[in-house]
């Protein structure tokens, strides 16, 4: 289990006043390289029972709050002009003041997962500084921490273990279809470098406003498949993310004139792009790793938008991938008969489809099911509380991992079809 | 030049009500999937005249500032228990409040630059909700923005061009020395990936404080590199970031057990487990990269604690780097008279520290290359403004990479020393 101690400034900051520190450490935020984690808080500080408890330092403040996804959400109406929405708002808890103005909440005990939360000082958000470990979704950024309730819970597959480490790449590659350079990363398997093996491939797909960082940052894609392989619950392979945004090079501030976050309309243009550049992406990477080709050996996954995405590659190139993960999107029946069709007439090995309860893709992942059910397409449905969110995303992959490349590879059936283009996706 | 204007949610803020725009961006910070830039303000514009705008949406503050290294430094005296030291902390300026609580201030016209801000709100540090990027210094967190005032000034440099991109990896290697697996990061030049050639090595480390991230994170050392090789003004070169402190495996949260940034003591055991380990650093790059080897073909380079170790590195192995950057940092003559005799005995290309003439590390910076001059061993000595700050060791890799790998390679002496194992580090 995580401690987040400090414990190397307890001496140093032992021989400084109060006010010199105080000092010190504003000086430090800038000008020098700043010394090591500095507010002399442990926070978060996760108890043996598993609650957790937050600690903010700050005498003038007159409300201090924490909010996050370890709290029970609460259910608001908004407005948008007219059009009322029911939101699962996320809960949120005072901090009580103690004495040197340090402000402190303690939660109820919490079950092994990776949490996100802020503190609100007077209403207005403020990161934890006593915590370094963030993450950016979109254009948010919140403080984060893993914690494991237990052996073998999800919490403890996104963490840092003592398992051999695969490498994550940060990739350029030509797209002749999109007329640019792009950014992808590339999980590749601990051993990779050392041998001389050739490896199945997962393309793995983020959502509208994610990137080519997204399933490696907010997803701990590397934590999940070093640990999960480590284990034998997941055949080695390599984990390919490419940015599936098609107007953008790669995430924000790693590309030319991309410096804010963009959410991609999944009516746009993205999802043809993303079917007419995939060869691009797909032939680099057989060119430049080690890649088990085929079928067999071929698995597209992703989220939101980029489960659409996935469920439109496997219309449009349906000998391709004998694994294909819907993650809280799905493309649309209507139009598409004949291609879903052809996709089972390959037999894929897995045509997983995963959503959330509370996720308003549930009506359409279901309905898409039912359909499926009826025509005799052998899909799988993974139906988890929750809605959408990435604290699903990574269930969703932690589950999709481990099925995928484990049968022996059937003789391929001979038949060639032309790749059928589908036209209509779902909002 | 870059333009962090908001250009995707415009319409469809105005199609909220503020009260509605508000609740909306608190959910959705948590929530769901957030959307894009989320404050509806632009924070910071960089306007035509290179001045930048910065603005803080807050009706309830009394008082907002800006902070940051854009602003001119004001020297501080800081009371260390009895121990006075003076400080340049970084300016602070006043933002004013204007119609909605949107508060703004504008600089003065700046100079091309990667620069560091925060905001303090009532005296409390908060970072720009509407600025999605951010760097971690050691424990500390700051907005970041690049500016390019003029063609090919330093700002150009750390951002991204329509230039060829290399890759960024995080690998993970085994250190029988140090009995753990190990990450360090590694650079690889555009075209890495699809010739057969092999690359000379600068390997580069971090300060005391930092990780195998820190080069690549705070340092831009991509966006250097990519920059300069495209230009011709560097030879395609790896480059290999370690982890320069021996305790830790990785950086904060990419290692098992490590949390929080620690500081390595640079009179701890770090410098001799990074002479002892650094063959296990050097036998990984070799065996895993197209490496072009020999004294001609690798270079040794790091700020601060890594000047040290990497001035260490020179006086242990000798004959292996024929380049030697020693930025902010060196070891000390005493001791070490007969491994520098040593050391310029294989002629080196290359022997260059680096420093700022603010730094409390110029003193001894001085002294070491007076007694190199006094002993007619040619080092090069590169004086900069300024103290002891990324912002100088930036500038220090742009011009040290410039002079890498570019003579002929002489044949190398058939001289085999022992190493020579030299003592005392400078505080």
């Amino acid at each position: 289990m995580p401690n987040f101690g400090i414990t190397n400034n307890t001496e140093i900051m032992k021989r400084l006043s109060l006010a010199a520190a105080v000092l010190f450490l504003a000086l430090s935020a800038m000008a020098q390289q700043a010394l090591g984690p500095g507010t002399g808080l442990i926070s978060p500080e996760i108890n043996p029972d598993n609650s957790v408890t937050f600690r903010y330092h700050n005498p003038k403040a007159k409300v201090v709050q924490v909010t996050g996804d370890f709290l029970p959400t609460r259910p608001i109406e908004v407005d948008f002009g007219g059009r009322k929405v029911i939101y699962d708002a996320p809960g949120v808890e005072d901090l009580k003041e103690g004495p040197g103005g340090v402000w402190e909440y303690t939660s109820a005990p919490l079950e092994g997962e990776l949490y996100s939360y802020s503190f609100l000082v007077d209403g207005k958000k403020v990161m934890d500084p006593s915590n370094v470990h963030q993450n950016r979704d979109v254009a948010t950024w919140t403080n984060i921490f893993t914690l494991s309730a237990k052996p073998g819970d999800k919490g403890w597959y996104y963490e840092v273990h003592n398992v051999p480490h695969g490498t994550v790449a940060h990739v350029w590659y030509d797209s002749p279809t999109l007329n640019s350079q792009r950014r992808m990363t590339v999980y590749t398997p601990a051993g990779y470098e050392s041998n001389k093996e050739h490896y199945p491939v997962l393309y793995l797909l983020h959502g509208s406003g994610g990137d080519e960082d997204a399933w490696s940052d907010l997803g701990r894609t590397a934590q999940i498949m070093d640990n999960l392989i480590a284990e034998g619950k997941a055949k080695p392979m390599i984990v390919v993310m490419p940015n599936g945004v098609w107007f953008n090079q790669a995430a924000p501030g790693a590309a030319v004139n991309n410096f804010q976050p963009t959410m991609a309309n999944s009516r746009s243009q993205s999802t043809i792009e993303i079917e007419d550049s995939f060869p691009d992406v797909m032939s680099f990477v057989e060119k430049h790793y080690r890649v088990a080709k085929g079928y067999h050996n071929t698995a597209v996954a992703g989220l939101s938008m980029g489960g659409r995405q996935s469920c439109m590659l496997s219309l449009h190139y349906p000998d391709t991938f004998g694994y294909v993960g819907l993650f809280s999107g799905v493309g649309t029946i209507e139009g598409n008969e004949q291609g879903f069709a052809k996709v089972f007439a390959y037999e894929p090995k897995l045509y997983f489809m995963a959503c959330g309860k509370a996720d308003g893709v549930m009506a359409n992942t279901k309905r898409l099911k039912e359909w499926f059910d009826f025509q005799g397409f052998p899909a799988t449905l993974y139906e988890s509380e929750g809605g959408h969110i990435w604290r699903n995303w990574r269930v969703y992959l932690t589950v999709f991992a481990q099925k995928l490349f484990k049968d022996t590879p059937k003789k391929q059936k001979a038949v060639r079809m032309s790749s059928n283009r589908s036209s209509d996706m779902e909002d």
